[in-house]
């Protein structure tokens, strides 16, 4: 097993990491509730010089809106501390200096982001309706737009058969880039149906592609990769607060940094061990450094004023 | 390597199989286009006594439907030698006696064939305004109908995201049957832009469900185990004839039949060589007893009178 994080952990860690990236749900709220403690500890850490960052695989908000979201909750957050894989998407390709256009199957927010950078795009939302007809004959008068040079896809709400159609034909050809924001299955929600998340999205497009996207969020390691090189990072001076294990767990052992495991969200301890037991090289990455019961248990031991 | 049909083979093949079974696309015919020598083979074996099935994925025909499209086509072919995934889907279920209700995501002609056995579903073609609304604004008032027991994914052009909520919410449920016609990834069409096949749409709710589906279609043994049934088949005088080494083939080999390549569609000899070199196992099951060129070289090896 891992250790549960003791006196002397907290110590260790406060010595040794500068850096602190928290995934949001499940570790600083579930749903909209604060998780108690959370708030004191990430204040603590601020106050204690730590650098904090919030890390989100979402795709439906800009950076600017989901650090209003911390803030309404109480968490100190600015634009450049948000990490969120509409705003990576865009960063990642501003940094290669892409040139042509981008084919969206995607939400506001993204286009949002990409514009912010300049980025040339399809749009948003429901296809045009000459477009969709055309697709729906399914051999059909669709012409492909030759100045398009990528695929990006995050959550889009308006996924359609025209548009699986349109984003596999690109993302088909050898000189696309192929982009996916994320690939959670589906959005952990406490109702009683399945809310399908931007993984079954990235399937309907990538099946038909027949081929893998590179993927922004977790657990691949861009999200990180490009807040490195933003903030001249030391992997080795930061740490990766999690909730789930195959995730953000993953991403921290991916990019060698130190993680923490909280149990308020999906992944138990008893998760923890089967990826231990398995002698599966995946599953290793699975298992973190420490864990904790709550985020607030660090802000204990670390002599924070936590109610 | 597996062998080529030579004069002896063929013999041999027409001393013990009784039933041929024939993928259509890449076999029979390309597109619209008759392969040349198919025609007089098929009714070469029916001529000699063979009784002749044709097989095919293709969720978007009823049988009477794709037998009409044989005989335009000139190959002699009743309703009751047609098996696709539409048909063999009502089938199953119909067979298993399944008294509750079905949500489908497909199209017309699998609802027609569900109808023929009374069996219940949800209906066919793009969701109800109101339902459409209420899955679009993601946390919604959508309820779910305690009467389905069932999901059945085929191809379906209108698939939207608030099918694949309620499809996926369906089958999370661990007493509903879920079942899938097939699993191809694309249409193969002479086209430029890729064309989604149902793999594609049952992905879109496999994803979120996170479960696997029954699939009816090759490579899966149902749609021969339904044959089986219906006509009283003897595996091993039944002989598979196909374009694809990992559908038509592995079907074949996963059933007990023999089984025979014919080089007119999807895969190739150094296909074939790569599987056999594989050490995989599945992969194992794509190599075929036999291949040949074209279908129309069984025939002419067998004599009949191939222009």
């Amino acid at each position: 097993m891992c250790d549960e994080i003791s006196p002397n952990i907290a110590k260790e860690i406060s010595n040794n990491v500068d850096n602190f990236l928290f995934d949001c749900d499940g570790v600083l709220w579930n749903a909209n509730e604060v998780i108690p403690g959370s708030l004191e500890t990430v204040k603590g850490l601020k106050a204690l010089g730590k650098r904090v960052f919030y890390i989100t695989n979402n795709s439906t908000k800009t950076r600017a809106e989901y650090a209003e979201k911390c803030v309404k909750l109480g968490f100190p957050a600015s634009e450049e501390e948000i990490v969120c894989t509409s705003y990576i998407s865009a960063l990642y390709l501003h940094n290669m200096n892409f040139q042509g256009k981008i084919y969206v199957v995607g939400n506001p927010s993204m286009g949002e982001e990409l514009d912010r950078f300049g980025l040339k795009h399809t749009g948003i939302g429901p296809d045009p309706p000459d477009d969709n007809q055309a697709g729906l004959q399914v051999v059909s008068g669709l012409t492909l737009d030759p100045e398009i040079k990528c695929v990006l896809v995050g959550f889009d709400k308006y996924i359609s058969y025209p548009k699986m159609m349109k984003a596999a034909s690109y993302a088909r050809q050898k000189d696309c880039i192929f982009l996916a924001t994320n690939e959670d299955t589906h959005l952990p929600m406490d109702v009683p149906f399945v809310i399908p998340g931007t993984g079954t999205i990235v399937a309907s497009v990538k099946v038909p592609a027949r081929r893998e996207p590179l993927v922004m969020g977790k657990p691949e390691t861009n999200m990180f990769r490009c807040l490195q090189k933003a903030h001249n990072l030391d992997p080795a001076r930061c740490m990766m607060v999690g909730d789930r294990c195959n995730t953000d767990i993953s991403m921290a052992t991916n990019c060698g940094m130190q993680s923490l495991l909280v149990l308020t969200g999906v992944s138990t301890l008893s998760d923890v061990e089967t990826y231990k037991a398995s002698g599966d090289p995946t599953q290793a990455t699975y298992v973190p450094t420490y864990y904790a019961n709550k985020l607030g248990q660090l802000g204990k031991l670390l002599g924070f004023s936590i109610p």
